[in-house]
């Protein structure tokens, strides 16, 4: 699909732009296909997401915005694999070719690009109702990438930065709030930081691991599934955003999705080590809770509530 | 993006299919990404394209060859430049989880990926209009992918198959014709097969090579543009399909786009080499022009059409 509009649309605004260095690019955009080497001994840890208008962000997001959260969300994924970014192709969908929007759009995606160190090889553009995929590829040594499939019986569960910001951000948009201390929430829904400070800890350290897109209780959740054990976790110990002390606000933190945060798993011997450079780096990490044979509960002061019956946000739901 | 409903879709009707051996990979679809390896020497070919509803298929598209399409364009992507098919991934958008359409789909995506050699790994779905984003993945010997860029003057321009059926399956679908005869063009349009059985002879022989995807005029002129030289092509050379043996009808084959077969130039080095294996393999290739200095031009019978103003299907335009 080599269209002449699209061609042009992609050397003006996605060609020969400031990029992170690459050692693995062979050729880049402009052909049927870009080339990549991959050095000897790397595996490749691949993911795909597509972000679309009214339903990842809202419609009037700005369309850098747009741009920074499409690769944030994938690079986020090679962050809970504890691959390390290296390139992404991206696939753009609007409704008509808004050299407003693309220009503001590629700044964004460059931006981002260049915050997470990964670099755009190709990918295309296309009418149609506006819509952002990104297919992301990260590196890992043979072997060394982490799953959603073995936590134990007996880690402890830690999640890093704060929960629920997101989830708050999209309320305070929907309610139409607009004022400058607003501005850190609705900076959090609109241009998650992937956790990519933490990628060679997640390698070094974690049973399981998982980036939090749909809400804390649903992707542990996964891990849970996957690594066919349960959970224990305490309301108390999760690292909330101040106005969600409130506990009324606190579902947003449990089921709110789109925070990029990373929850992990850790088994007992590596626990003093981790504990050690959580320390030393003053890194914002917590410790939240258990993995148990099974069950999946959440200890609120007295009260335990049964989570095995909860869902997160789902698609089709 | 893990969501619990798209989750279980995935589940159901993408783990566990029959599919291609490979040996690539590690991790399959059911974590954060996939996790591949890649033998040393090899490089990688990554092409991603979107195909929407309305846009790329018609909206009435069986599901099932909507999948199929979906797959052949990226594959033939992969023909052009002369890799091997490995691995894709797929991100599908519906308007809802309609399991009818998804059991349907995921049917054609897995015939053609036993088709064509091709294993998925990885992908997400979620809700939207309907569109289909593949990113797949081949791979070639260090250096041995080919381009749009070395085509050189004296060259001779190569076709594979017939060009045209895809371009008039559309237009007797937009008329409403259903009778039996006028299936092979429907199938064209619907059912593109790319020319896998040719990767190695582009490897072999091909100085640059892309696919039909907007037409021969359109893709011939991107080889043109990248590699800065010319091109004559004989009207008359063109193999199209008997109904567009009608003069009135060869805009189509010139223009029509969807066809996925192969334009590619081979220097005066290698032509007696190419000619004698099209010869004894009985392969549908055919010669229908020259690469020159420079201009862009169409031969038929003593008339000379410029080339260098027309264009294919633009998609902004």
């Amino acid at each position: 699909m080599n269209q002449i509009g699209e061609f042009n649309l992609i050397q003006k605004y996605f060609e020969n732009r400031s990029q992170p260095e690459s050692s693995h690019l062979v050729l880049g955009i402009g052909d049927d296909a870009a080339v990549t080497a991959v050095p000897s001994g790397k595996q490749l840890v691949s993911t795909m997401d597509t972000l679309i208008a009214g339903r990842h962000f809202p419609i009037k997001t700005h369309p850098s915005d747009i741009a920074y959260k499409s690769l944030a969300v994938n690079v986020s994924d090679l962050c809970a694999m504890g691959a390390d970014p290296a390139w992404f192709l991206l696939s753009l969908s609007l409704p008509e070719a808004d050299e407003e929007f693309l220009r503001s759009f590629a700044d964004g995606l460059f931006e981002a690009a260049n915050q997470f160190g990964i670099c755009l090889i190709g990918g295309d553009t296309c009418k149609g109702p506006t819509s952002v995929s990104i297919q992301a590829t990260g590196l890992v040594e043979e072997g060394c990438f982490i799953t959603r499939r073995n936590a134990k019986p007996g880690d402890t569960i830690y999640v890093s930065g704060v929960i629920g910001s997101a989830a708050l951000g999209l309320e305070l948009i929907n309610l139409g709030f607009e004022e400058e201390e607003t501005l850190p929430f609705r900076q959090a829904l609109n241009r998650p930081n992937p956790r990519t400070d933490l990628i060679p800890l997640i390698r070094d350290y974690a049973t399981a691991s998982i980036d939090i897109s749909d809400g804390l209780i649903a992707d542990l959740g996964h891990i849970l599934e996957r690594s066919q054990v349960g959970a224990t976790i305490h309301a108390e110990k999760i690292p909330v955003p101040l106005p969600i002390r409130d506990e009324s606000l606190l579902g947003k933190a449990l089921t709110g999705g789109d925070d990029y945060q990373l929850v992990f798993c850790v088994g007992q011997d590596h626990k003093a080590e981790l504990e050690n450079r959580i320390k030393q780096q003053a890194l914002d990490i917590a410790q939240i809770g258990e993995i148990t044979e099974k069950g999946y509960s959440l200890q609120s002061g007295e009260q335990v509530i049964d989570l095995t019956t909860m869902k997160g946000f789902e698609h089709f739901g």
